[in-house]
């Protein structure tokens, strides 16, 4: 972590920061976060992070603190810390009140945590990334927790480790029904024929930020995109495939499994 | 909450108690806990609460605590509150480290907070619950962390959310292929044709301290018990239902959705 981060309005030394422990996602995993990427001393896509994190906020009953007030928050964050390059978390939850249930009026808790430095190397997006598709776990589509950006996070957390327990970067998660939902921490997409595809959200993709970019920068570019089931077999046998999270933004697959895949040249693509 | 409750070796006012920001069952739902009763001063079924949360913690690779410093931190919190009567929650989780994975090395932060009082009023237990089987989400039964109490628990949160808005006092929680898996907060059990039944952990139960405890204490008194699939027709047939945790012990359900059951008289069949 840099060296400030942002606890319940004060900025506060990251080493001792603290949060008080009757707090709903420390409990629960009742909580909404969002990452962003950090480059030139700006959050990158701001307004579409809150956006989302407010809508989310609304949707789960919490008493929603006001976009401004976030984005202060944030931007309190980068300027402490004189970020140029970097990361940032941003996570609200409710405070607990007695009982399983969070009161409507319980205030929230914001945090902004921060790290310096370019989160993806270079070379990454040189070579690819190595997937799996995992097998620890599966994304539960049936939920309404997948619509949203949860601190619910333990099935990605576990499909990430088994990513690295087979030697690979990613996990590709699949749903109940075994289709294709999306990565540990990223939305996949692949290109099949000059068509780009992606998970539909009812199949359980997060309705990620760098997703939404894709579609419409492919809309922009006359790029035929489609939301469709998917399952393994497409993604073996696509021409390319690439993940979009708001830190890699959009970073090729090179392998998945045993199936070596085209080193698509995205900069082509997404110039 | 009580006056005191115990956060990472000390005793400290509930008020004002609070826990390192860079705590992973907040960041990610990566934490455990315990709800245990208190009765006449004692932690009821310590040893096992102790065992389960310990036997996860090895499984997810945390530097798991000793349960005896464990069985301290409960017995100081009881001692400290004077605690009669009440109910307990003991949650241990990683410290966050920079990525996503945890270093199997990150220290825990282990709290205990505690309630005063008789968690249930006897008048709930003559009467009996009133349950739903839940719309809003489902039990994923693929995922390994059915298998522990996590602080992954937006979906049951949701659930019993869900049940209150229906006049409800508990959910049921279905798995994905439509069977039983388990309440919001607790175990279910059927009876019928003299014959108690529950769903299977592999249908997404959460194997609950009170869930082991009926099973073992049918198996003393010579009831035939068996863990099987079960639908919601069977819960609507059932001769009696009733639900399980460790702060309400045995609970009668008198009626799920529109189906009454008879309020079968738990005390005969668990004297």
């Amino acid at each position: 972590m840099t060296d400030y981060c942002y606890v319940n309005g004060a900025l506060v030394s990251a080493a001792e920061a603290s949060l008080p422990i009757a707090d709903r996602s420390y409990l629960y995993g009742d909580g909404l976060f969002e990452t962003m990427l950090v480059r030139a001393g700006v959050a990158c896509l701001l307004n579409e992070h809150l956006t989302r994190i407010s809508h989310s906020a609304a949707t789960f009953g919490y008493a929603v603190p006001c976009s401004t007030l976030l984005a202060e928050a944030v931007n309190a964050v980068v300027s402490a810390n004189a970020l140029d390059t970097g990361a940032l978390r941003l996570t609200i939850s409710p405070r607990a009140s007695e009982g399983l249930l969070a009161s409507q009026s319980s205030p929230v808790n914001i945090s902004v945590t921060a790290r310096r430095g370019e989160p993806y190397a270079a070379v990454q997006y040189e070579r690819g990334l190595i997937a799996v598709i995992a097998r620890s776990t599966r994304r539960n589509e049936h939920s309404p927790l997948c619509k949203h950006k949860t601190t619910n996070f333990m099935d990605n957390v576990l499909a990430k480790k088994e990513a690295r327990s087979r030697g690979a970067d990613e996990a590709i998660l699949l749903n109940t029904a075994g289709n294709i939902a999306e990565g540990a921490v990223s939305n996949l997409f692949l290109v099949s024929e000059g068509v780009v595809l992606t998970p539909r959200l009812a199949d359980g993709a997060l309705p990620g930020i760098m997703r939404a970019e894709v579609l419409r920068i492919c809309g922009l570019i006359g790029c035929e995109v489609r939301e469709v089931a998917l399952t393994p077999d497409h993604l073996f046998s696509a021409d390319a495939a690439f993940v979009t999270n708001a830190l890699m933004r959009v970073m090729p697959l090179c392998r998945v499994d045993d199936h070596v895949l085209l080193n698509f040249n995205l900069k082509q693509l997404f110039p």
